[in-house]
């Protein structure tokens, strides 16, 4: 009953131009979703399940998810064809966070303000608990049932080729970790970007025109709206490691430069990185003049994360 | 090429007799095909890539999915429909051998005779390894254009359930490690491997009987067989650390008893255990009784499994 109410006003607002409304309201619909699709702590076994949903529930903003959502709902999907699959990208988004938390990969103990998988459970859980989420993932998609079973089929292959290697999220995590040693140009950094952060934003952008069956062009369009603005998320995400404090960031600010991590901050300076964001900008705004119809809410996201930079 | 030629020798001779030809000729197969689905180690990111094909062509005996074959093969679906989703359960299985190897879990150095996938290389790559294969099983199942789609998500859906959690392999590995510090029962010893190793192998069996759309009857009969088979497995996995030598094992023996692990020779006894290993042996041929059929060369994995015993 709660879920056909939240669906049911986002179905009577399609274009929503608050985007920090619409940003709430997604928030509170995927994680009711979630929270049906993950195993009660009190079933069985109870460690790695409380570990799952004290990692999935610590407050992340569903950005992916909302994504997807937003460019559905442009090319006119409705939104319970997109929750299933949009649930299924936050599941491997925090799969790969309580994975890249680890002490042998970016030995993180703070996330959202609070102890990550490994510190609050132990290694040994929270390695199982990102592999859990990862196959449930996959199993939410496959089980949709409003969805046709070759677009469920599209929809696997896609966000399993953003997940994996050689083109994905893994792969990114793989090459940022090969470049900790050693110095890395320009190029090399956007080619990380492209695949440790961006593959998956990427992905729950095209998922979300792939459910409403958007046209080549279209997708093209979604694709590079999409690359620019997980350009502009990992920028605004560098430059809030050198300026926000630990308070406002909820983790370790000044950890990239510590671990001599390649960042656009390091590598260009806070200006230049300011001025490439800009540009970075634009150019997800100019990919979505190539759709026709209203693409406000996809521009306000675009604002939005621009505008998150402290 | 080989590929073709490999084919139609299993398609001339369907009911093969003589496992362990039955078996080489599936991992020929297996091993020519899985060459093909993962990266070159010549691409980047190298160290990753190199990782996966470290653990993947370890000698493995490519049991699940020759047991894919032969449940497919029995029912009569064309070698061709099987191979992929046969190897997307390798993948699934080599990543949970570098995953549980890791020092966090069963801190494992060697592994078929030779260093695990954390000691060639470290835990950071052998974590993502892992990863990468995950994303790749169900990406080799959602793109495998044999098969229907409606049949590619019946499939992703029961490999992925056994995969996670609450009822399959991580799930049985999570009930593992929390079992290591106290002393458990039979029964919870028979849920511990029912999830651990049993969700895997009876999703093989299942899945190789999906392909061709074995009845309801049929599946439940395969389910009771893979069920037996996958004990019967690991009680010979039992056995075989308490009596062979590293150079049979091809990995540190003894090991379950120095880490207290919960076994059924631990529990039971050698001899009880091997009595108990031929009752399971019974149940496995029995349920095979209620197809309908030549069942030989699945009745010849049985017997098969049973013999391996040192």
């Amino acid at each position: 009953m709660m879920v056909r109410s939240f669906v049911s006003s986002v179905v009577n607002n399609p274009i929503a131009t608050d985007v920090r409304e619409f940003l709430a309201s997604c928030r509170t619909l995927i994680d009711a979703e979630l929270d049906r699709l993950i195993p009660k702590e009190s079933e069985s076994p109870q460690r790695v399940h409380s570990a799952i949903r004290w990692s999935v529930f610590a407050g992340g903003k569903r950005f992916r998810p909302a994504l997807l959502i937003a460019v559905g709902q442009t090319f006119g999907a409705p939104p319970d064809h997109l929750l299933r699959t949009a649930c299924a990208l936050e599941l491997i988004h925090t799969y790969s966070l309580i994975h890249d938390d680890l002490p042998s990969m970016d030995d993180d103990d703070l996330r959202r303000g609070r102890a990550t998988c490994h510190v609050k459970f132990d290694e040994a859980t929270a390695i199982l608990a990102g592999d859990a989420l990862q196959a449930l993932a996959f199993q939410t998609i496959a089980e949709d049932e409003k969805l046709a079973p070759d677009l469920r089929v599209k929809l696997i292959s896609e966000v399993a080729r953003a997940s994996g290697v050689p083109e994905g999220m893994v792969a990114g995590q793989a090459l940022d970790l090969e470049a900790e040693s050693r110095t890395v140009d320009g190029d090399e950094l956007e080619t990380i970007h492209h695949r440790k952060t961006g593959a998956l934003i990427r992905a729950a952008a095209r998922c979300g025109a792939m459910i409403p069956n958007a046209n080549e062009d279209e997708l093209e369009a979604i694709t590079a709206y999409a690359t620019n603005l997980g350009l502009l998320f990992q920028i605004t995400d560098d430059l809030l490691d050198v300026t926000a404090t630990v308070e406002d960031l909820g983790k370790t600010p000044g950890k990239d430069a510590r671990a001599q991590k390649a960042t656009f901050p390091a590598l260009y300076g806070i200006e230049a990185t300011r001025a490439q964001l800009k540009s970075v900008h634009t150019a997800a705004r100019s990919a979505l003049e190539r759709i026709e119809g209203e693409t406000q809410l996809l521009q306000s996201i675009a604002d939005f994360i621009l505008q998150r930079q402290v």
